[in-house]
Protein backbone atom coordinates (compact mmCIF):
# COMPACT_ATOMS: atom_id res chain seq x y z
CA UNK A 1 0.00 0.00 0.00
CA UNK A 2 1.52 3.41 -0.94
CA UNK A 3 2.25 5.51 2.24
CA UNK A 4 -0.17 8.70 2.31
CA UNK A 5 1.38 12.22 2.15
CA UNK A 6 2.16 14.42 4.63
CA UNK A 7 -0.52 17.39 4.69
CA UNK A 8 1.25 20.72 4.02
CA UNK A 9 1.31 21.92 7.56
CA UNK A 10 3.05 18.06 8.42
CA UNK A 11 5.46 18.62 5.84
CA UNK A 12 6.70 21.92 6.63
CA UNK A 13 6.85 20.30 9.95
CA UNK A 14 8.63 17.38 8.47
CA UNK A 15 11.38 20.33 7.05
CA UNK A 16 11.52 22.74 9.83
CA UNK A 17 12.05 19.58 12.54
CA UNK A 18 15.69 19.07 10.93
CA UNK A 19 16.30 22.03 12.84
CA UNK A 20 18.66 20.59 15.07
CA UNK A 21 20.88 19.37 12.60
CA UNK A 22 21.82 22.71 11.22
CA UNK A 23 25.29 23.50 11.77
CA UNK A 24 24.61 26.29 14.69
CA UNK A 25 24.99 23.93 16.81
CA UNK A 26 27.91 22.23 16.31
CA UNK A 27 30.84 22.71 18.59
CA UNK A 28 32.94 24.81 16.42
CA UNK A 29 30.08 26.72 15.86
CA UNK A 30 29.61 27.64 19.40
CA UNK A 31 33.42 28.22 20.15
CA UNK A 32 33.20 30.84 17.09
CA UNK A 33 30.24 32.62 17.84
CA UNK A 34 31.56 32.78 21.66
CA UNK A 35 35.02 34.13 21.21
CA UNK A 36 36.46 31.47 22.22
CA UNK A 37 37.84 30.65 18.58
CA UNK A 38 42.00 31.76 18.07
CA UNK A 39 42.60 34.18 14.92
CA UNK A 40 43.99 31.42 13.36
CA UNK A 41 40.64 29.12 14.05
CA UNK A 42 38.62 32.08 12.24
CA UNK A 43 40.83 32.56 9.46
CA UNK A 44 40.33 28.89 8.65
CA UNK A 45 36.97 28.92 8.67
CA UNK A 46 36.98 31.67 6.29
CA UNK A 47 39.08 30.08 3.83
CA UNK A 48 36.91 26.51 4.27
CA UNK A 49 33.94 28.35 3.70
CA UNK A 50 35.71 30.02 0.60
CA UNK A 51 35.77 26.92 -1.20
CA UNK A 52 31.93 26.21 -0.43
CA UNK A 53 30.88 29.84 -1.40
CA UNK A 54 32.50 29.18 -4.71
CA UNK A 55 30.53 26.54 -5.78
CA UNK A 56 27.34 28.35 -5.21
CA UNK A 57 27.00 29.90 -8.21
CA UNK A 58 27.25 26.73 -9.82
CA UNK A 59 24.84 24.23 -7.24
CA UNK A 60 22.05 27.02 -8.32
CA UNK A 61 23.37 26.63 -12.04
CA UNK A 62 22.46 23.20 -11.93
CA UNK A 63 19.04 23.34 -10.43
CA UNK A 64 18.39 26.01 -13.49
CA UNK A 65 19.93 23.09 -15.90
CA UNK A 66 17.59 20.31 -14.40
CA UNK A 67 14.74 22.54 -14.15
CA UNK A 68 11.42 22.18 -16.56
CA UNK A 69 9.58 25.30 -14.89
CA UNK A 70 10.89 28.34 -17.15
CA UNK A 71 9.33 30.42 -13.91
CA UNK A 72 11.53 28.64 -11.51
CA UNK A 73 14.36 28.86 -13.90
CA UNK A 74 14.41 33.03 -14.50
CA UNK A 75 13.62 33.22 -10.36
CA UNK A 76 16.48 30.41 -9.71
CA UNK A 77 18.57 32.62 -11.87
CA UNK A 78 18.69 35.21 -9.08
CA UNK A 79 21.09 33.33 -7.06
CA UNK A 80 23.45 32.84 -9.81
CA UNK A 81 23.83 36.73 -10.29
CA UNK A 82 23.90 36.70 -6.18
CA UNK A 83 27.02 34.80 -5.92
CA UNK A 84 29.11 35.81 -9.27
CA UNK A 85 27.80 39.21 -9.10
CA UNK A 86 26.97 41.42 -12.59
CA UNK A 87 30.25 42.40 -13.11
CA UNK A 88 33.92 41.22 -11.49
CA UNK A 89 34.43 42.95 -8.16
CA UNK A 90 30.61 42.45 -7.26
CA UNK A 91 28.56 39.57 -5.48
CA UNK A 92 28.71 37.38 -3.09
CA UNK A 93 32.28 36.00 -4.30
CA UNK A 94 33.47 39.24 -4.43
CA UNK A 95 32.43 40.29 -0.55
CA UNK A 96 33.78 36.83 0.61
CA UNK A 97 37.51 38.35 -0.39
CA UNK A 98 36.75 41.17 1.15
CA UNK A 99 36.16 39.36 4.52
CA UNK A 100 38.96 37.27 4.47
CA UNK A 101 40.96 40.12 4.05
CA UNK A 102 39.33 41.83 6.88
CA UNK A 103 40.49 38.80 9.24
CA UNK A 104 44.28 39.19 7.90
CA UNK A 105 43.91 36.39 5.21
CA UNK A 106 46.24 36.84 2.49
CA UNK A 107 44.43 36.35 -0.75
CA UNK A 108 46.84 34.49 -1.87
CA UNK A 109 46.67 31.56 1.02
CA UNK A 110 42.47 31.73 0.24
CA UNK A 111 42.99 31.61 -3.52
CA UNK A 112 45.27 28.65 -3.36
CA UNK A 113 43.04 26.70 -0.99
CA UNK A 114 46.00 26.04 1.14
CA UNK A 115 43.91 25.76 4.10
CA UNK A 116 41.15 24.12 2.79
CA UNK A 117 40.45 20.46 4.30
CA UNK A 118 39.79 17.26 2.32
CA UNK A 119 36.72 17.27 4.70
CA UNK A 120 35.27 20.27 3.08
CA UNK A 121 36.63 19.43 0.09
CA UNK A 122 34.86 16.09 -0.44
CA UNK A 123 31.93 17.40 1.37
CA UNK A 124 31.29 20.45 -0.66
CA UNK A 125 32.26 18.50 -3.84
CA UNK A 126 29.23 16.44 -3.25
CA UNK A 127 26.91 19.19 -2.78
CA UNK A 128 27.69 20.03 -6.06
CA UNK A 129 27.68 16.41 -7.17
CA UNK A 130 24.08 16.13 -5.67
CA UNK A 131 22.70 19.00 -7.20
CA UNK A 132 24.21 18.05 -10.64
CA UNK A 133 22.53 14.78 -10.38
CA UNK A 134 19.44 14.35 -8.10
CA UNK A 135 16.56 15.27 -9.08
CA UNK A 136 16.47 19.40 -9.09
CA UNK A 137 13.81 19.42 -6.74
CA UNK A 138 15.60 17.64 -4.03
CA UNK A 139 18.80 20.16 -5.05
CA UNK A 140 15.95 23.41 -4.52
CA UNK A 141 15.21 20.68 -1.19
CA UNK A 142 18.83 21.22 -0.24
CA UNK A 143 19.04 24.73 -0.23
CA UNK A 144 16.19 24.92 3.01
CA UNK A 145 18.83 25.52 5.28
CA UNK A 146 17.98 29.22 4.48
CA UNK A 147 15.63 28.74 6.64
CA UNK A 148 17.96 28.48 9.56
CA UNK A 149 20.28 30.86 8.01
CA UNK A 150 19.19 34.54 8.75
CA UNK A 151 19.06 34.26 12.25
CA UNK A 152 22.82 32.47 11.73
CA UNK A 153 24.43 35.14 10.06
CA UNK A 154 22.66 37.73 12.47
CA UNK A 155 23.41 36.19 15.29
CA UNK A 156 27.36 35.96 13.68
CA UNK A 157 27.55 39.86 13.01
CA UNK A 158 26.85 40.78 16.56
CA UNK A 159 28.90 37.84 18.23
CA UNK A 160 32.04 38.87 16.32
CA UNK A 161 31.49 42.65 16.55
CA UNK A 162 31.50 42.14 20.31
CA UNK A 163 33.78 39.03 20.62
CA UNK A 164 36.71 39.91 17.78
CA UNK A 165 37.73 43.59 17.89
CA UNK A 166 40.75 42.57 15.66
CA UNK A 167 38.41 41.71 12.29
CA UNK A 168 37.96 44.80 10.28
CA UNK A 169 34.42 45.66 10.18
CA UNK A 170 34.39 45.99 6.53
CA UNK A 171 34.38 42.47 6.58
CA UNK A 172 30.79 42.00 7.59
CA UNK A 173 29.93 43.00 3.83
CA UNK A 174 28.56 39.49 2.95
CA UNK A 175 26.58 38.80 5.87
CA UNK A 176 25.03 42.02 5.59
CA UNK A 177 24.12 41.81 2.05
CA UNK A 178 23.34 38.15 1.97
CA UNK A 179 20.42 38.50 5.39
CA UNK A 180 17.46 40.09 3.52
CA UNK A 181 17.96 38.26 0.18
CA UNK A 182 18.21 34.68 1.99
CA UNK A 183 15.06 35.96 4.08
CA UNK A 184 12.63 36.19 0.33
CA UNK A 185 14.18 33.41 -1.59
CA UNK A 186 13.96 31.02 2.01
CA UNK A 187 9.92 31.85 1.64
CA UNK A 188 10.19 31.10 -2.14
CA UNK A 189 11.85 28.06 -1.77
CA UNK A 190 9.68 26.40 1.03
CA UNK A 191 6.55 27.50 -0.92
CA UNK A 192 8.16 25.91 -3.96
CA UNK A 193 8.81 22.68 -2.21
CA UNK A 194 5.70 22.19 -0.46
CA UNK A 195 3.54 22.96 -3.29
CA UNK A 196 5.49 20.60 -5.78
CA UNK A 197 6.61 17.59 -3.60
CA UNK A 198 2.98 16.41 -3.08
CA UNK A 199 3.70 12.28 -3.11
CA UNK A 200 5.01 10.93 0.05
CA UNK A 201 7.96 10.00 -1.71
CA UNK A 202 8.85 13.43 -3.29
CA UNK A 203 8.26 15.16 0.44
CA UNK A 204 10.58 12.06 2.33
CA UNK A 205 13.14 12.24 -0.90
CA UNK A 206 13.04 16.43 0.22
CA UNK A 207 13.41 15.67 4.09
CA UNK A 208 16.58 13.48 2.94
CA UNK A 209 17.81 16.40 0.97
CA UNK A 210 17.96 18.91 3.38
CA UNK A 211 18.90 16.23 6.17
CA UNK A 212 21.97 15.65 3.50
CA UNK A 213 22.74 19.12 3.16
CA UNK A 214 22.75 19.60 6.82
CA UNK A 215 25.55 17.15 6.93
CA UNK A 216 27.38 18.79 4.06
CA UNK A 217 27.85 22.03 6.40
CA UNK A 218 28.31 19.60 9.30
CA UNK A 219 31.37 18.13 7.47
CA UNK A 220 32.79 21.04 6.93
CA UNK A 221 33.03 22.05 10.70
CA UNK A 222 34.07 18.46 11.62
CA UNK A 223 37.27 19.14 9.32
CA UNK A 224 38.32 22.64 10.11
CA UNK A 225 37.57 21.68 14.04
CA UNK A 226 39.68 18.59 13.38
CA UNK A 227 42.17 20.55 11.37
CA UNK A 228 42.88 23.01 14.11
CA UNK A 229 43.62 27.20 13.19
CA UNK A 230 45.77 28.36 10.33
CA UNK A 231 49.30 29.28 11.94
CA UNK B 1 54.77 9.77 -27.69
CA UNK B 2 52.25 12.47 -27.16
CA UNK B 3 50.37 14.11 -30.25
CA UNK B 4 51.39 17.50 -31.13
CA UNK B 5 49.11 20.03 -30.71
CA UNK B 6 47.58 22.40 -33.28
CA UNK B 7 48.13 26.24 -33.63
CA UNK B 8 45.35 28.27 -32.77
CA UNK B 9 45.06 28.54 -36.70
CA UNK B 10 44.90 25.11 -37.14
CA UNK B 11 42.92 24.46 -34.34
CA UNK B 12 40.21 27.10 -35.86
CA UNK B 13 40.93 25.14 -39.25
CA UNK B 14 39.93 21.78 -38.06
CA UNK B 15 36.40 23.25 -36.11
CA UNK B 16 35.23 25.35 -39.80
CA UNK B 17 36.26 22.13 -41.47
CA UNK B 18 33.10 20.25 -39.61
CA UNK B 19 31.11 23.12 -41.81
CA UNK B 20 29.54 20.47 -44.16
CA UNK B 21 28.33 18.35 -41.48
CA UNK B 22 26.16 21.12 -40.35
CA UNK B 23 22.10 20.67 -40.81
CA UNK B 24 22.08 23.48 -43.65
CA UNK B 25 23.39 20.76 -46.28
CA UNK B 26 20.23 17.99 -45.05
CA UNK B 27 17.52 17.23 -47.37
CA UNK B 28 15.16 18.09 -45.56
CA UNK B 29 16.80 21.63 -44.63
CA UNK B 30 17.17 22.24 -49.02
CA UNK B 31 13.45 21.36 -49.07
CA UNK B 32 12.48 23.34 -46.11
CA UNK B 33 14.01 26.59 -47.80
CA UNK B 34 13.87 25.66 -51.47
CA UNK B 35 10.07 26.24 -51.03
CA UNK B 36 9.07 22.83 -50.96
CA UNK B 37 8.07 21.98 -48.08
CA UNK B 38 3.96 21.22 -47.34
CA UNK B 39 2.56 23.08 -44.30
CA UNK B 40 2.43 20.24 -42.47
CA UNK B 41 5.72 19.67 -43.05
CA UNK B 42 6.77 23.17 -41.94
CA UNK B 43 4.94 22.87 -38.97
CA UNK B 44 6.24 19.58 -38.14
CA UNK B 45 9.99 21.23 -38.26
CA UNK B 46 8.27 24.14 -35.62
CA UNK B 47 7.00 21.49 -33.19
CA UNK B 48 10.13 19.52 -33.24
CA UNK B 49 12.34 22.28 -32.94
CA UNK B 50 10.43 23.78 -29.95
CA UNK B 51 11.33 20.48 -28.40
CA UNK B 52 14.91 21.08 -29.04
CA UNK B 53 14.27 25.73 -28.30
CA UNK B 54 13.04 24.06 -24.98
CA UNK B 55 16.28 23.10 -23.40
CA UNK B 56 18.47 25.44 -24.68
CA UNK B 57 18.44 27.71 -21.35
CA UNK B 58 18.97 24.26 -19.33
CA UNK B 59 22.03 23.19 -21.32
CA UNK B 60 23.44 26.62 -20.99
CA UNK B 61 22.94 26.80 -17.51
CA UNK B 62 24.52 23.08 -17.88
CA UNK B 63 28.15 25.07 -18.42
CA UNK B 64 27.92 27.10 -15.99
CA UNK B 65 27.26 24.59 -13.37
CA UNK B 66 30.03 22.84 -14.50
CA UNK B 67 32.54 25.90 -15.35
CA UNK B 68 35.06 26.99 -12.50
CA UNK B 69 35.43 30.39 -14.33
CA UNK B 70 33.61 33.33 -12.54
CA UNK B 71 34.17 35.59 -15.60
CA UNK B 72 32.94 33.13 -18.47
CA UNK B 73 29.93 32.32 -16.17
CA UNK B 74 29.18 35.48 -15.54
CA UNK B 75 28.90 36.39 -19.77
CA UNK B 76 27.45 32.83 -20.21
CA UNK B 77 24.35 33.50 -18.25
CA UNK B 78 23.09 36.03 -20.90
CA UNK B 79 21.95 33.20 -22.95
CA UNK B 80 20.22 31.77 -20.20
CA UNK B 81 17.93 34.49 -19.78
CA UNK B 82 18.39 35.30 -23.84
CA UNK B 83 16.06 32.24 -23.81
CA UNK B 84 14.22 32.21 -21.00
CA UNK B 85 13.54 36.04 -21.10
CA UNK B 86 13.93 38.23 -18.17
CA UNK B 87 9.83 37.83 -17.54
CA UNK B 88 7.47 35.78 -18.77
CA UNK B 89 6.27 36.17 -22.09
CA UNK B 90 10.01 37.20 -23.41
CA UNK B 91 12.91 35.77 -24.88
CA UNK B 92 13.40 33.23 -26.91
CA UNK B 93 10.92 30.77 -25.72
CA UNK B 94 7.83 32.71 -26.38
CA UNK B 95 9.45 34.30 -29.86
CA UNK B 96 8.99 30.52 -30.76
CA UNK B 97 5.78 30.31 -29.73
CA UNK B 98 5.18 33.53 -32.06
CA UNK B 99 6.76 31.66 -34.75
CA UNK B 100 4.26 28.61 -34.04
CA UNK B 101 1.03 30.56 -34.45
CA UNK B 102 2.26 32.16 -37.58
CA UNK B 103 2.48 29.00 -39.12
CA UNK B 104 -0.92 28.12 -37.72
CA UNK B 105 0.20 25.47 -35.59
CA UNK B 106 -2.23 25.55 -32.59
CA UNK B 107 -0.55 26.52 -28.98
CA UNK B 108 -2.12 23.05 -27.48
CA UNK B 109 -0.20 20.97 -30.10
CA UNK B 110 2.94 22.55 -29.74
CA UNK B 111 2.96 21.96 -26.07
CA UNK B 112 1.47 18.90 -25.65
CA UNK B 113 4.43 17.61 -28.37
CA UNK B 114 2.37 15.15 -30.01
CA UNK B 115 4.29 15.91 -32.93
CA UNK B 116 7.83 15.59 -31.52
CA UNK B 117 9.52 12.55 -32.92
CA UNK B 118 11.25 10.18 -31.40
CA UNK B 119 14.25 10.92 -32.93
CA UNK B 120 13.98 14.51 -32.07
CA UNK B 121 13.42 13.34 -28.60
CA UNK B 122 16.66 11.03 -28.32
CA UNK B 123 18.47 13.64 -29.73
CA UNK B 124 18.11 16.49 -27.74
CA UNK B 125 17.76 15.05 -24.78
CA UNK B 126 21.56 13.22 -25.41
CA UNK B 127 22.52 17.21 -25.91
CA UNK B 128 21.61 17.99 -22.89
CA UNK B 129 22.93 15.07 -21.13
CA UNK B 130 26.14 15.37 -23.03
CA UNK B 131 26.32 19.35 -21.15
CA UNK B 132 25.56 18.46 -17.83
CA UNK B 133 27.76 15.35 -18.00
CA UNK B 134 31.14 16.01 -20.08
CA UNK B 135 33.85 18.88 -19.14
CA UNK B 136 32.34 22.52 -19.58
CA UNK B 137 34.55 23.25 -22.55
CA UNK B 138 33.50 20.40 -24.58
CA UNK B 139 29.59 21.85 -24.07
CA UNK B 140 31.46 25.23 -24.61
CA UNK B 141 32.78 24.01 -28.03
CA UNK B 142 29.18 22.07 -29.00
CA UNK B 143 28.34 25.49 -28.93
CA UNK B 144 30.49 26.39 -32.03
CA UNK B 145 27.55 25.33 -34.47
CA UNK B 146 26.83 29.22 -34.31
CA UNK B 147 29.62 29.69 -36.27
CA UNK B 148 27.53 28.60 -38.98
CA UNK B 149 24.29 29.34 -37.69
CA UNK B 150 23.53 33.31 -38.67
CA UNK B 151 24.26 32.88 -42.42
CA UNK B 152 21.56 29.59 -42.44
CA UNK B 153 19.22 32.01 -40.16
CA UNK B 154 19.71 35.32 -42.12
CA UNK B 155 18.37 32.87 -45.73
CA UNK B 156 15.66 31.08 -44.03
CA UNK B 157 13.83 34.39 -43.25
CA UNK B 158 14.36 35.22 -47.10
CA UNK B 159 13.43 32.05 -48.45
CA UNK B 160 10.14 31.61 -46.13
CA UNK B 161 8.91 35.03 -46.91
CA UNK B 162 9.67 34.14 -50.78
CA UNK B 163 8.03 31.16 -50.77
CA UNK B 164 5.52 30.97 -48.14
CA UNK B 165 3.39 33.71 -48.42
CA UNK B 166 0.79 32.07 -45.89
CA UNK B 167 3.49 32.22 -42.92
CA UNK B 168 2.30 35.33 -40.65
CA UNK B 169 5.18 37.89 -40.97
CA UNK B 170 5.17 38.51 -37.09
CA UNK B 171 6.64 34.73 -36.94
CA UNK B 172 10.01 35.87 -37.63
CA UNK B 173 10.76 37.63 -34.73
CA UNK B 174 12.96 34.66 -33.04
CA UNK B 175 15.35 34.73 -36.04
CA UNK B 176 15.36 38.48 -36.63
CA UNK B 177 16.20 38.69 -33.07
CA UNK B 178 18.81 35.60 -32.81
CA UNK B 179 20.94 36.26 -35.73
CA UNK B 180 22.95 39.53 -34.43
CA UNK B 181 23.49 37.73 -30.73
CA UNK B 182 24.59 34.74 -32.28
CA UNK B 183 27.33 36.52 -34.04
CA UNK B 184 28.62 37.89 -30.81
CA UNK B 185 28.07 34.46 -29.01
CA UNK B 186 29.94 32.51 -32.06
CA UNK B 187 33.26 35.20 -31.37
CA UNK B 188 33.51 34.40 -27.83
CA UNK B 189 32.92 31.29 -28.00
CA UNK B 190 35.55 30.44 -30.39
CA UNK B 191 37.91 32.76 -28.97
CA UNK B 192 36.95 30.81 -25.61
CA UNK B 193 37.60 27.52 -26.97
CA UNK B 194 40.68 28.53 -28.95
CA UNK B 195 42.01 29.81 -26.41
CA UNK B 196 41.49 27.35 -23.84
CA UNK B 197 41.73 23.99 -25.17
CA UNK B 198 45.47 23.91 -25.61
CA UNK B 199 47.09 20.00 -25.61
CA UNK B 200 46.04 17.72 -28.39
CA UNK B 201 43.48 15.72 -26.53
CA UNK B 202 41.75 19.45 -25.54
CA UNK B 203 41.47 19.72 -28.88
CA UNK B 204 40.48 16.75 -30.19
CA UNK B 205 37.85 16.38 -27.93
CA UNK B 206 36.71 19.69 -28.66
CA UNK B 207 36.14 19.13 -32.48
CA UNK B 208 34.71 15.69 -31.38
CA UNK B 209 32.26 17.53 -29.57
CA UNK B 210 31.24 20.09 -32.45
CA UNK B 211 31.05 16.92 -34.71
CA UNK B 212 28.75 15.43 -31.90
CA UNK B 213 26.31 18.59 -32.24
CA UNK B 214 26.12 18.37 -35.98
CA UNK B 215 24.98 14.94 -35.43
CA UNK B 216 22.04 15.99 -32.55
CA UNK B 217 21.41 18.96 -35.32
CA UNK B 218 21.18 16.63 -37.92
CA UNK B 219 19.19 13.61 -35.72
CA UNK B 220 16.26 16.03 -35.37
CA UNK B 221 16.10 16.46 -39.34
CA UNK B 222 16.31 12.40 -39.96
CA UNK B 223 13.74 12.33 -37.75
CA UNK B 224 11.45 15.10 -38.78
CA UNK B 225 11.93 13.96 -43.00
CA UNK B 226 11.14 10.19 -41.75
CA UNK B 227 7.95 11.22 -40.04
CA UNK B 228 6.55 13.77 -42.37
CA UNK B 229 4.20 16.60 -42.37
CA UNK B 230 2.01 17.21 -39.10
CA UNK B 231 -1.99 16.34 -40.30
Amino acid sequence: MAQASLSRAEFEAALRALAPRYWDRHPFHRRLHAGDCTPGEVRSWVANRWYYQQILARKNAAVIANCPLPDVRRRWLERVTFHDGARDGEGGRADWLVLADAVGLAREELLDERHVARGTRFAVDGYLHFCLHRPWLEAVAAALTELFSPELMAARVLAWRRHYDWIKPEGYAYFENRIPVVRGDAAYTLDLVLTLCRTADEQQAAVRALAFKCDVLGAMLDAIDYQGGVA
